[in-house]
Order: C-alpha cells, then structure tokens, then sequence
C-alpha cells in the first residue's frame, strides 16, 4: 500500500503533526484521542453511523422491525484484578452499558481474548469466571469468540475485546444530539469510584474505607428509566474521561451549552479525600456503573423516582440544565457563586483504566 | 471473585494442567488451542450458538426476517506490514471472510484499535488507509469503534480486532455440520501464500519468486457459488492452522470422514521450495484468501465452474471426498499410494500469522 499513501488525505496538519508517534494521552477520551479520531479515523472512515460518535451505533436494516445497536470495546485495564472486580466483568458490563445507552436491550456478546504467553491458566480461569457470571449477570449470550496469543513481553497478561448486539424498541429515540434547551441534567450516582480503586491499587494507597469499582450493568436501570418516560434525549456512560467527557461530548454533539451545580455530584468521601490527597479532578475520574442523562424537564420527577427505585440509581440527582447561551461547552457553577469552563480533558489524567 | 473460584468447574485435569501458564501453541489454532476452547471457555461460557464453533455464529431474532451472521477476530500479526498487505487489510478481510462462510453478506464492521506508546503516526496512517480501502472493496461500512493506548513495552505497535454482522439469505443452509457422506472437498486456491510471505519476511528469507500473501475478500466468490447451487452444505475459511485444520473441523463437526489427494492441492511453485527448504507441511501453513468447500457431489461440476469464473476461485479444484468411514478423521492418500492421517496440528508452527 506504501505507493498509495496520500499522507495529506488523512491527516490535517495540526494537532496529529504535534505528535509523530501514539502517546498515552491518545488512549485517554480527551481531546488527544477526539483530535485522533477527526483527523484520521473519521475521514478515513467516516459514514452516517460512525459520524455520530455515540456509545453504540444504532443500524436500520432493510425489513427489519426494530433498530439494530452495536458497540465495541477493548479493555486494557491495570491491573487485570482490582478492588470490585476484573477485567472479566469489567469487559461485559462495558459492552452492555454500551448498547443499553442507545435504550437497546443487549442480547449478544463476541469475545476476543489477546492472551499474553506465559499468563498463569489460573488468572484466566479466574477472569473468565468472572467473565461468565457477568454474561448471566446481564443476561447476554457470547455467541462467537477469537483467541490469539502473543510472546512474552509482547502483551500485558490479557486484553478483551467484547462487541455486542442489542435490539432498540421502536419507541426508544435517544442519541447523542438529542438534547434540546430546556432539558434537565441527571447523574445516576456517585461519581470516580472504579477510577480511584484502579489509582489506590496502582500507586499502593490505603485509605481509611476502602474504594471499590462501581462496575455494573447499567441496561436494567435505562429500562426502568425508559418505563417510566420516554423523553429521556440523551444517555451517555461515564467512563474514560469520566462525567466532564460526557457531557462535552453531548454539549458537543447537540450543539448546546450545559451548566451544572458543581456540589450537587454526588461524591463518596473516601473517593473525595483520594481525589483531594492526589490533586485530581473527580470529574475527569472514570466510572464503569453510572451515567449521565439528558431528560425533558417536564418528567425529571417521574424519571428521577424510577431511578431512585433501582439498586444502580439510588443516588441519581439532577445537576444541571442545558441551554441555548455558550453552544458546546460546558458550566461548573461552584460553591462560592463563580463559574467555571469543564473543557474536555486534553491528555491522560490516568492511563489504562478501562 | 478469588472466593467464588471453583477450579474443578473450569478446567478438567488433562490436559490444561499441563500447561499451568499460557504458551504460543494456545493461539496456533491446532489442538493445544482447541483444547483451551473445549476445556476453559465453552464450559463457562458455552451456548447452542457458541458450541457450533463456526467462523461466525448464526443468530435467529424474534421477528426478522433473514438470520444475522456474527464473527470477531483479533488481529496480532507480526510483522504489521508485509509482503502482499498490512494488518490493516487483514482485520478487513479477515472478519468479512468468516462472515461469508456463513453464506452471509456482510454489511458492517467494528473496529478495535488497541495502539502502543510510540507507534508512528504515520504507519498508523498506512495501515488506516489500508483498513479504508478494504472496507470499500468489500462494501463494508465501519459503523463503531474503540481506540486503546498501552504502553510502550505492552503490546505490539498495533493490535486490532474486528468484529462483523452480516445477514444470511433465507434459501442458504451452510453450516459446519452439514456435510454429508458422498459430498466432495473443493479447495478454492492455492494453499500457505500467507503463512511463507510472512516467514519470509520474518526470518529474511528470499526466494527466487517474491511470495505475497493472499490476503483477500471472499464474500463474492461465496456468492458466485451460492448462484450455482444451494447445495453447498460446509464452508470453510483455511486460516490459522490451514486446510488440514479446516478439514479436521469440519470432519469432527459432521461426525464423517474426509479423504483428499495430496497432490491434487493446488502449490505455487515458490512456496512449495519454501516449505520443502524449512521442511514445513504447505497443508497446515495459513491462508488469508482461500477457502475449503463441502459440496453435494452432483453439483460439483456447476460450482466449480462458477468458482473458476471468478479471480478468486481461478484455480478451485475437487481434492477429494467426504465418507462414513473414520468419523471426525482426514486421511491424505499420497502420491505412492499409500494414506496417511493429516490429524488437527497440536502447537505451534507459526505464531502471530494473523
């Protein structure tokens, strides 16, 4: 292919040229890796579905009754094991939560499993146990599955990838440029949880209480949200990049401002005084069990009341509105009456979390 | 999970104790991987659709009208680019190819990019655009995607997954299992183009004649088929592993025998030197491009026809027969006329093919 290369064709010549070889910070759902996927996988790639960014791609097939949802993921997270879970667990719910943004019921899973030669057949053991229990968990199938090993030195013990399969009822109309001015914000509960136990684990901290990822699968309570209103616009899953990224990327896709009240996110103290000790920006902090929603004002009472009555949204609370003023971009509004810009992360604040 | 483990349900005693860590030969697609698939993963994750072991699963929705095809496949090859492709097309026609041995169209694709610290951007950039010229010509859209960053020392420069949908029409009925004795064995091409331009490159090898992999899209030569005769019962991608895999599987599927002339396989000159210099068996090299068919005898003829008639399928030729003799068994009758058993490989001959 070298002959063919028309190098001007998929790179601009800003930011990529910033950068001639992959950094950490292009794997980080910040801006790094959103200027990566503009400026070379979007026009190399590009077509109506993959334009529109969302966690899943949403396909309408010729004849078919329902729309088809369809994700995928690579989980790369270290370590494998940590407070909460494994990559196993980690690599279902991820997939599932996925789907379930587009309001789809996930049904099939694939798994590719890049195992690294000399992984201990007992680690595997464990994390496809783990694996398993999810799969039943969130009651998905794994229908078809790849297995490739590399040399030693060559891997990091064990990457997934999971794709899946969801079908969206015809009701459902969430998508990412949904949201309209007027709309209410929703978080569906604490908030940095699985980025702090992966950072306590990695860097070796104890803490007073001990921080565990939230890890979970979140279609269940998009199902009791959805039962409960179907003017839910917008759904997006906090992880890299945690809520910051989130919600830039729905002020971003819709086209319209978000402004929140920066003490209404709800936050546990353990993972308040890591983020403080560390310097570290909870928002930014991945989560693998909460997301953010974008809902009519007019049912944020219905939809919050079915949130609260599930296990996963028990702590949901509206923190802010979108608005027509500062298309885009995202308002902290904080403690002390001031405001401030939640740009979109530029770089990595915490690598290999997911 | 540690607490929850129970060792006992995943494994059985033999033979994953002999390996108590991961080793090449579990990704050789031979018995070692076959062995991990049947005594770790299907215990734990197995179901009717995962338990067929297809290139791709076939998945039957409430309400739709044609079956959905569903195929993943990891991509690791070393090195990335090679004589004949990249691992850009490879992750292309890779999934695209195990989808159409479902008799299925594909229509899209998933695209996993799991990328290392200091990888250039600009082989990024060939291997993007290698990626984006495959998915047009096999008319593929790339509808979602996932971008990984680990670190330098982690992984490979560029490993990608892809995982496929295609939809199979109503009148197809091909499935691993459906051989029946009495139907005879087509191989669509010649064998180890793949496998030796990769070991030419890897161990610097030249030959007199260049060898290119064959790296190419089969879905139109499985329609060219198809438009012959419905009576193609087994197909086959011969990938890792080669033919003598592909047989071995769909022997074992169908419960039946298979027996072929040796030296009825079609061999490029060059790779049958190479194989005899590194004293390789061509019949278990890899192939990106070819395929293994399973065909009722009485339609042997027209579908060979069509296969001729197409680029791809050029050099089809009748290798031999599927019989109610040695179930699950092939046996090569060679050319001094005796026979010999060509049994699944158990290792590795060579790693990182694909």
């Amino acid at each position: 292919m070298k002959d063919q290369l028309n190098i001007s064709n998929w790179t601009c010549p800003l930011p990529l040229q910033n950068y001639p070889t992959i950094v950490m910070g292009h794997g980080s759902g910040g801006k790094m890796m959103s200027d990566l996927i503009h400026h070379m996988f979007l026009p190399l790639l590009g077509n109506e579905a993959l334009n529109q960014l969302g966690d899943a791609a949403v396909l309408e097939l010729d004849q078919y009754p329902t729309r088809v949802a369809f994700s995928t993921d690579s989980f790369v997270v270290n370590p494998l094991i940590f407070p909460g879970g494994n990559i196993g667990e980690l690599a279902v719910y991820g997939t599932v939560n996925d789907l379930a943004m587009t309001g789809a019921q996930p049904l099939f899973l694939s798994a590719g499993f890049i195992l690294e030669e000399g992984l201990p057949m007992e680690t595997l053991g464990e994390i496809t146990t783990a694996f398993s229990a999810a799969c039943q968990t969130a009651n998905v199938l794994v229908v078809t599955g790849d297995t490739k090993v590399v040399n030693k030195g060559h891997g990091d013990g064990l990457y997934i990838n999971t794709t899946g399969i969801g079908l969206i009822p015809a009701e459902v109309a969430i998508a990412p440029e949904n949201a309209q001015a007027g709309d209410v914000v929703i978080v569906s509960g604490t908030v940095g949880d699985h980025g702090m136990a992966i950072m306590s684990v990695r860097e070796g901290l104890e803490f007073e209480t001990r921080i565990v990822s939230d890890t979970s699968p979140l279609h269940e309570l998009v199902e009791t949200m959805l039962a409960a209103s179907l003017d839910i616009h917008c759904l997006r899953d906090a992880t890299r990049g945690g809520v910051a990224a989130a919600l830039n990327e729905l002020a971003k896709s819709s086209q319209l401002g978000i402004t929140f009240e920066e003490a209404k996110i709800p936050l546990r103290p353990a993972v308040k005084a890591a983020c403080e000790m560390l310097g570290m920006d909870p928002l930014y902090v991945a989560n693998e069990g909460k997301l953010v929603a974008i809902v009519k004002s007019q049912v944020a009472e219905e939809v919050l009341a079915a949130m609260h009555s599930h296990p996963l949204g028990r702590d949901a609370v509206l923190i802010g509105q979108v608005v027509s003023d500062h298309p885009g971009m995202v308002l902290a509004k904080t403690g002390i009456g001031g405001s401030r810009v939640v740009a979109l992360p530029v770089g990595e604040l915490l690598p290999r979390i997911c």
